[in-house]
């Protein structure tokens, strides 16, 4: 087969107007969306090494021009961390974590709303998991305490404790925020050290490392730093520095090349150049600053919740009243609506696209997610309004 | 210590002007810079997540709206390979070749012209490596017969033959370009597995997985395809798919959660959202077109050579005539005249900028690299002027 190149003259036109003529409601990309300081430096660090001009450790989290070994110190304290390093991706930090702190064959004890991508980086390191269980519908709430129970649990079936927690502040599925502190109690109380998810809160929600007694601290960039992506954050403590950012010691046998500033896991420099980091750090003091606002967004959340929950066989799942704005709905009334229509998958969307919404999964109708982080009261308002005017027409 | 909300401000201002107002000969960042549609995407896919709005299998691979699918065919095409993935830049393709075609301890032969990022990767792999030898100054030529001995002497030290060669295509010191085939004739006569790192080839200069006989190549977005960065492509031979695309079998031992359609060592679906991939797709037919024109690049390098040569005291390295528009120069003269200077290491940066010429690494002068890919002539004729005009006002 040989390339067509006419065909692939296509690729140069790839639009997208979700953002500029639409009210984006999309589960994963409100926390993502760009500030305008970082639209600005967007085109300004388009180039992928733009960042590496004034390089001169070899390092990205070294570089002074523009100020991100800086930037990445002031990241550490609104993370009430010591340390702070970007990966493409907090999965890759979660994987980076795993990787340095564990042995194959070890167990980590995770909870069973963990992103999937906690679970694949444990089995890509090689890692046994133990889950902690939640409760069923409507709830779906954790029971932080049974990290206890887990705990025992490893350490009768395989002769020691686990060798890490991992609790996800709020979960993907039902946005369920969980009390770090609970974890972190039980981890100072088994020194277990304690790893916390919170690619669903930094940047969106406070959170401190410290209060949360938390060891480490993953976040992602795209998902709730309004930084392009891939960026994902991976903040430490001080004392797990030498471990987790662990340095090369490989020496070529016949050159003796060796590359002793670099960091193992991140094979050597984190690919993080360019826009990601740049518009990272001009969000961030945007960021800093929404984060203070997070009960007003709860308030959105609530009103949300209860405007939808008017429409007959719409229930908001999770924990209520909800203290975070992904929200995930059963919405028993919209699947029957669904069927009349040929292709039952796309009623929702096309009806919410009309009237200029966008964001919920195509092929969702029994349950559908949503996002409404940053939205104003008239956004929110005009959202919830849509939905039940969707109901009326065919009810 | 307690951030500073005012000097965070500051974050929102960086600034970069490298492209806009000087002629950029980091030998870095010539092959990825932005196309005209490039940078158009940029804006349009700036969010993180805005590959995925119309994502329906949670695989960024497979989503059709923008084609990103197509795009990885039509890019196996181009590499002339059978199967496609994106990575967040070639090191961590790399990673993932190793990691999936060997177990630690199996020993990895590799070009000791190779990239820190190689040793590196193996290292973090928990493989060995063994360096096939190159020459000394000025030519610092690889002998690729030697790969031959080399996997004798492997199998002589360790009992087995190295589990996978390893070749970089242009080594990012001297810019000398390898003849693929050779290697790829000695890895089907031992029937070892070959892997090419087209990080400074695949984007600017035609490369041919099946003419080289290679198993994978890497390649790198940011490095080589005018994309922004983070993003590398991993192209594997369709024999290798199940083994290096392997997927996730981890499962919940108590909610019973499974991932089967993730691809394990991607850690589920590739970090690449966005802006990177965006670009990548809207500079392909551009990359297409130009790797044609490689040979006025060539000859523009060996001009570039010709007349730098002209100054006293400076000499190209690597294999002559250049082959590559990556050059390492060797800058006695220079170097002699930045003593006089305090601020030593400044003083080629320095007299380059007034000039309006900039990446020239600062520190640098018993040595520079620069790459010329892209310049006009008219830029490369005013690059080499400057630099006898700098000779001459010192001499």
């Amino acid at each position: 087969m040989k390339l067509d190149k006419g065909k692939i003259q296509k690729y140069t036109t790839i639009s997208r107007d979700v953002e500029d003529r639409f009210i984006n409601i999309h589960p994963i990309q409100r926390g993502g969306v760009l500030t305008p300081e970082a639209q600005k430096v967007l085109i300004a660090y388009g180039d992928g090494y733009s960042m590496c001009d004034f390089c001169f450790e070899g390092r990205i989290d070294m570089i002074e021009k523009p100020p991100v070994r800086q930037f990445l110190q002031d990241l550490a304290l609104f993370l009430d961390l010591d340390e702070v390093r970007v990966t493409p991706g907090s999965r890759t930090a979660m994987f980076i974590t795993l990787k340095s702190m564990m042995k194959p064959g070890d167990t980590v004890l995770l909870d069973s709303l963990a992103h999937y991508s906690t679970y694949v980086a444990a089995e890509a390191a090689g890692i046994k998991i133990k889950e902690v269980p939640h409760q069923g519908a409507p709830e779906f709430a954790l029971d932080l305490q049974a990290y206890r129970t887990k705990i025992k649990e490893v350490k009768k079936e395989t002769g020691k404790s686990p060798a890490l927690l991992i609790l996800t502040h709020v979960d993907y599925n039902y946005g369920n925020v969980n009390d770090l502190s609970v974890v972190g109690e039980i981890a100072e109380e088994f020194e277990i050290p304690y790893v916390v998810n919170g690619a669903y809160s930094v940047g969106i929600m406070p959170v401190s490392g410290k209060k949360a007694k938390a060891d480490f601290i993953m976040a992602s960039g795209h998902k709730s730093m309004a930084a392009s992506g891939p960026i994902g954050v991976l903040a430490a403590r001080a004392k797990w520095s030498e471990k987790v950012f662990l340095k090369s010691k490989v020496v070529g046998d016949w050159s003796g090349r060796k590359f002793a500033s670099k960091e193992l896991l991140f094979l050597g420099c984190s690919p993080c150049h360019g826009a990601p980091l740049a518009t990272l750090l001009a969000s961030f003091p945007a960021v800093v600053a929404r984060v203070e606002h997070w009960e007003e967004e709860v308030k959105k959340a609530r009103y949300f919740v209860k405007e939808m929950e008017k429409i007959e066989g719409i229930k908001a799942l999770g924990r209520q009243p909800k203290d975070h704005t992904l929200i995930q709905f059963e919405s028993g009334s919209f699947h029957q609506i669904a069927q009349k229509y040929t292709k039952k998958g796309y009623f929702l969307y096309n009806e919410l696209k009309k009237r200029g919404i966008m964001g919920v999964h195509i092929g969702m109708t029994k349950h559908f997610k949503v996002n409404i982080f940053g939205l104003t009261w008239d956004q929110v308002r005009y959202v919830a309004n849509t939905f039940q005017e969707i109901a009326q027409e065919q009810n």
